[in-house]
């Protein structure tokens, strides 16, 4: 298995997938991974729903116009805040904490030579409740993506997003 | 060099650092992996302030009362979120990008044997605008967090965060 810095720089959004399924070996490796991010005040806000039916994939792309990628993929998992569960933390840092969960997903999925894309859910109410609604979920759970994984069609590569005068020594 | 997925389950907080200087080989190991992010339509709309002068530091330390650690950290980076730079996007999408960034960061600093911890700034206004100035950052470009960095001082150990009742299957 490749080191972490090179899979960190190999990432790359996944869309098309081959008909292969995914062990669930690897689905709690992904699971793992996600959950050993940090959060603030370690409160760790997260749920993860794990969509493997072809039903609730379907109706998950109805719910989600730019999520296309559903109707050939074995695999979603939606990563969602639980709004209520930041009692003396700051409102939104479940926002924060389930971006560095899927960041660990994502990586953990290019680390199992699997291929994975974010579709961003959260803030846009007009995809949190058809998701909310689709999966079931109390008001109080947001979900923040969809992550839709698959084992790659074709063989991808990471875009260069290095970027030097994004860099600033000492101050501004 | 250790695997992906282990260093993502071995990452942890580090507060407390040896002497030795983080040299800018690693430091630009770790921008890089930050920038290999994913962003909302790509905007990678991150900037990144490092600061390695003591008297930078302390200024630092003063704006962030909660950032003690700053007292005899080598390093640390401010992860700023360009709020400008998110047409078309949700106004709030730089939160998740800088999130998944700063999360690179932290695993690549996990892969490189330094110690990092994440000190949140954002939404904090008593913590957004001292470090602003601080930074001399202009009034759109929020700071996300200042990412202390150092040598750990002692061996330090993951928590064990996995929590099989966050996973739900198909549906709440």
């Amino acid at each position: 298995m490749k080191d972490a810095i090179t899979t960190i720089l190999e990432r790359h959004s996944v869309r098309e997938y081959t008909d292969q399924p995914v062990a669930d070996e690897q689905l709690y490796v992904l699971l793992r991974a996600a959950m050993a991010a940090p959060s603030a005040k370690n409160m760790q806000p997260w749920h993860f729903v794990v969509i493997k039916e072809r039903e609730t994939l379907n109706r998950l792309m109805k719910a989600l116009p730019y999520a296309k990628m559903l109707e050939k993929a074995p695999l979603a998992i939606a990563v969602c805040g639980d709004t209520e569960n930041s009692q003396g933390v700051a409102p939104n840092s479940w926002v924060m904490d389930c971006s560095a969960a899927t960041e660990n997903l994502l990586l953990a999925a290019q680390a199992l030579n699997l291929g994975a894309v974010w579709t961003g859910v959260y803030p846009y109410p007009d995809r949190v409740e058809p998701v909310q609604k689709a999966l079931e979920l109390p008001v109080s759970v947001v979900p923040l993506n969809v992550i839709v994984i698959g084992y790659p069609l074709t063989k991808g590569k990471a875009k260069d997003k290095w970027k030097k005068e994004r860099i600033h020594l000492e101050s501004w």
